[in-house]
């Protein structure tokens, strides 16, 4: 099984699922009727084996008690293959982080796909291969799901919906409410490698490094600073589409409070910097899909970083700013050479499909 | 407001909804930015206001005790404007329905739309409309979503998918494993009509009489027999993508006992059986999104037709066959003049993009 590393092709990969009679998606897989049971049979069903699934019905019995989380997301990234990931693994990543950025654990997904007739049928298997795969790390079964598709030219691919549930952790106390002037700012890791890396593959650019997107599933990182520090984490986001700035922005819009960044602790990668100059993107409005925002009590912020440095995931987590009662309403960043720049909320799109 | 209830189009409908900068739908609307904020903000979270959608987080926090139902549906159903009703609904309604099968009452839904660049703005806002009646209907909450576009051309002007969430019926005992030779098979309305509609807008059919989609929230009427049946209700199902047919068939594969249809009982209006005619259709395997199929202890199948015929949706329910020993994992229809045909499972799609 070779795949290229660098753009995440999947020429001369080898599908372990077994073969399908169609080498494409048709019209008829959509149906409802024994194609859509075969596609599922030859892979889904097979692959994602649990309980909850295995009942093949219209919805799953799940038991919970208590507070629950509930989020949903519907990925239309494009190209669907990039470095460092595909489609498939973004779409569990991104609906398990918002799960967990509630404070919660997340449990079950739900899957649905919209595919474009004409898909070849190894990257439909892939995507597949790559969201069981991404399901098993981030400790989520995928209990119910739906597939629907659509004539060539009224669809790109596929689109993903995931919506997940997931039960509150019982140390959780996470509102903007509970932001206070003082509250430091972290980020978990290196910023604006997910959009360079879909970006880099949409524009056929060459860096002298491959820049991987960041796509990851960050519970386990999160719950363990919940459990650890309990309600001094205040609030915690993943800065997707809009990066950095939107999630600040969003933050100090809620709280009216004031955002403090300083573009000298911002972790960017070298070549991430580059590609961003050359660009001319501001890495702090570039998305996204492997790292969160917390804003933390300050006292307990530098043992947080530390715990976080515990996590392959979180090893270059920072104090990147903090709140403050000046400037409510705004975020402002302190540059290298110090001086104060107001950062804005982008009206409209910078990288359109993202995710 | 006026509306033409035929074709359910919109043209003269005045949109009480805050009028949009926009008057189509542009790539930074599914941004994350401020332009999606405007968009949601005049119209989505006024809309649809309740405590969780409120807070605007990426995740809602709901309370729920014990056992939970869970589903999820994406709809591409194309027009998405056709007599009786439209994707907004459908969306709704789609997915409320399969709380319902599973014997659950519908509490909480999500709500995911991927718009096509261009759609017009009055359109997007009627179907928002639609939702919300929807689901007051229903008696749903929707307490998050996600918007997101893609370029003209790259979809068909609205996807939505909805996933709900319900809590099981104390006294609901469904799975096909609870099936029984001799048990009746009931359905609770006439059939055949949402497929019938949609082809009709589609193909600019005429019929003596409109034919409008059977489209509606069967949750009310079905836990309504739940209660008062109990195990006496031994399954449920919508039959909506391949129709009665695709729904017995698999019933009768996953019981491995036999389905026995009497043609004469089925229920079809005049008309729809006049347009299945002329198009070459078997009513059996058109879609339907107002009706379910439900397999019932026959000593109790008249009570319990009778407690349908109290709802407005279950007028017209009727016996329509039985479970048998006979032909196990077939579905055999008595036809009016008395012979006896195997009713197959479609392989492919008979009506795509129904739902």
């Amino acid at each position: 099984m070779k795949e290229d590393k660098k753009t995440n092709s999947i020429s001369n990969w080898t599908c372990p699922l077994p073969k399908q009679d169609y080498d494409q998606i048709i019209l008829g897989h959509g149906s409802g009727g024994s194609l859509t049971q075969k596609l599922l049979d030859g892979g889904v069903f097979s692959l994602f084996d649990n309980p909850w699934l295995n009942e093949q019905e219209d919805g799953a019995v799940v038991q919970m008690r208590g507070d629950i989380a509930i989020s949903t997301d519907s990925f239309v990234v494009s190209p669907i293959f990039f470095p460092g990931g595909n489609i498939g693994d973004l779409a569990v990543h991104g609906t398990v982080n918002d799960i967990a950025m509630c404070g919660a654990v997340p449990k079950f997904l739900t899957l649905s796909f919209i595919l474009e007739e004409g898909l070849p049928m190894e990257e439909f298997q892939k995507v597949l291969m790559t969201i069981k795969e991404a399901a098993d790390n981030a400790d989520v079964d995928i209990v119910t799901g739906d597939t629907k598709v659509v004539e060539k030219g009224k669809g790109d691919k596929i689109f993903i919906n995931t919506t997940g549930i997931g039960f509150m952790h019982p140390r959780a106390a996470l509102h903007y409410k509970n932001v206070k002037p003082g509250d430091a700012i972290i980020v978990s890791g290196y910023i604006a490698r997910h959009g360079i890396a879909v970006l880099s593959v949409r524009e056929g650019l060459e860096f002298e490094a491959p820049v991987l997107s960041d796509t990851a599933a960050l519970n386990h990182m999160v719950l363990d600073i919940i459990e650890d520090f309990g309600d001094d984490i205040r609030f915690l986001r993943d800065p997707t589409r809009g990066g950095i700035a939107s999630t600040t922005n969003e933050l100090a819009q809620k709280t009216r409070l004031g955002v403090a960044l300083d573009q000298t602790s911002l972790p960017v990668d070298d070549v991430v910097e580059g590609a961003c100059e050359m660009l001319g993107l501001d890495p702090l409005y570039v998305a996204n899909e492997g790292i969160f925002v917390a804003v933390v009590d300050q006292e307990n912020a530098d043992a947080i970083v530390h715990r976080l440095k515990s996590h392959v995931l979180g090893k270059d987590a920072k104090i990147i700013g903090h709140i403050t009662e000046e400037h409510p309403g705004q975020v402002i960043c302190k540059s290298l050479i110090g001086g104060r720049r107001v950062v804005q909320m982008l009206p409209g799109e910078q990288l359109p499909r993202i995710c």
